[in-house]
């Protein structure tokens, strides 16, 4: 198992952890790699970037803070930090993905990047590579 | 592979099935966990709990609730008993976890908690683990 | 790792893949089945089908039209293809499913189906399939 650590900028935020990932993956052996993240305001995601994708990142952002809306009646907000929103979005997102490798690497397709969901940021964020 | 079985209390219920799934792990020998439901009215979730977490798990049954209105115009509803909205949250939720292993037990963050998300109770449910 | 091709018929259709993965992982050995779909368009669900479950996959289909409208102010639509809504939806499903096996074969549910979710179809899809 390799962790990972990523300093997230903004409160919500898509951060494209791919280039570091595939490092921890080519350090192990085997066919599937396991990407997981122990955090419960943070979540994994793979969506696309790239020249032909430019606006899909701030377009996830911006449709999760959407969908789960601030002014809602919340339970969780006893205490000045409380963050329910961040929690509910990430729920809505993955802890993990498993990733099938072909040649050691991970077998993505053409425009398919590895994101690291921020929704409580900015933060200190770790995430989990194991390979099976 | 581990079945663990639950009973549900309420229609939607995040229930805390962390402890149960450690000591399944602990039976199995491997470097990642599969946390598994077999069932397609139900989900799993990671998610915060504790005294500093207090509200979180009912505000993500509130906000799936919410965000998946029973009004709607449905069409799986031809039977008394139907719940189309049921299926729907728990398809934003996920059917399955994988979680790396760390000396043998899940190395989930601080307050990461494993919730078999219920939305069609009080039912049985199962949930299948297995470490490879 | 089997790679299986798919040709979707609608923008938005969840697609019975499960007898396609079921033959998949019976060339393979292992206990675990990792279901991975290389696009991001597009997603994976598990959810019910079959006599008792009409209706069901329409209506995740419709839900997850409503909930992520396309009226919404887009970033990622400077050119005519362009289609922010279905990366998101397909974001609020799943990149990968990993099924526990027994007795070589998927431990599914009674109902439980393999889905693939597309929402930018007609297209040729590719899943894969690895056992570990």
């Amino acid at each position: 198992m390799v962790t990972l650590t990523f300093e997230t900028e903004r409160k919500t935020q898509l951060l494209d952890i791919t280039a570091s990932v595939r490092e921890a993956i080519a350090r192990e052996t085997g066919s599937v790699a396991v990407v997981f993240i122990p955090h419960t305001t943070a979540g994994i995601v793979l969506q696309a970037s790239g020249a032909t994708a430019t606006g899909v990142a701030p377009d996830v952002e911006g449709a999760l803070e959407r969908l789960v809306d601030e002014t809602w009646d919340w339970q969780h907000r006893d205490e000045g930090d409380r963050n329910p929103w961040a929690h509910v979005r990430a729920a809505l997102t993955a802890s993990s993905v498993a990733i099938p490798l072909e040649d050691g690497d991970a077998a993505l397709g053409d425009f398919q990047t590895i994101f690291l969901c921020e929704f409580d940021g900015p933060r200190r964020r770790r995430v989990l590579v194991s390979v099976v």
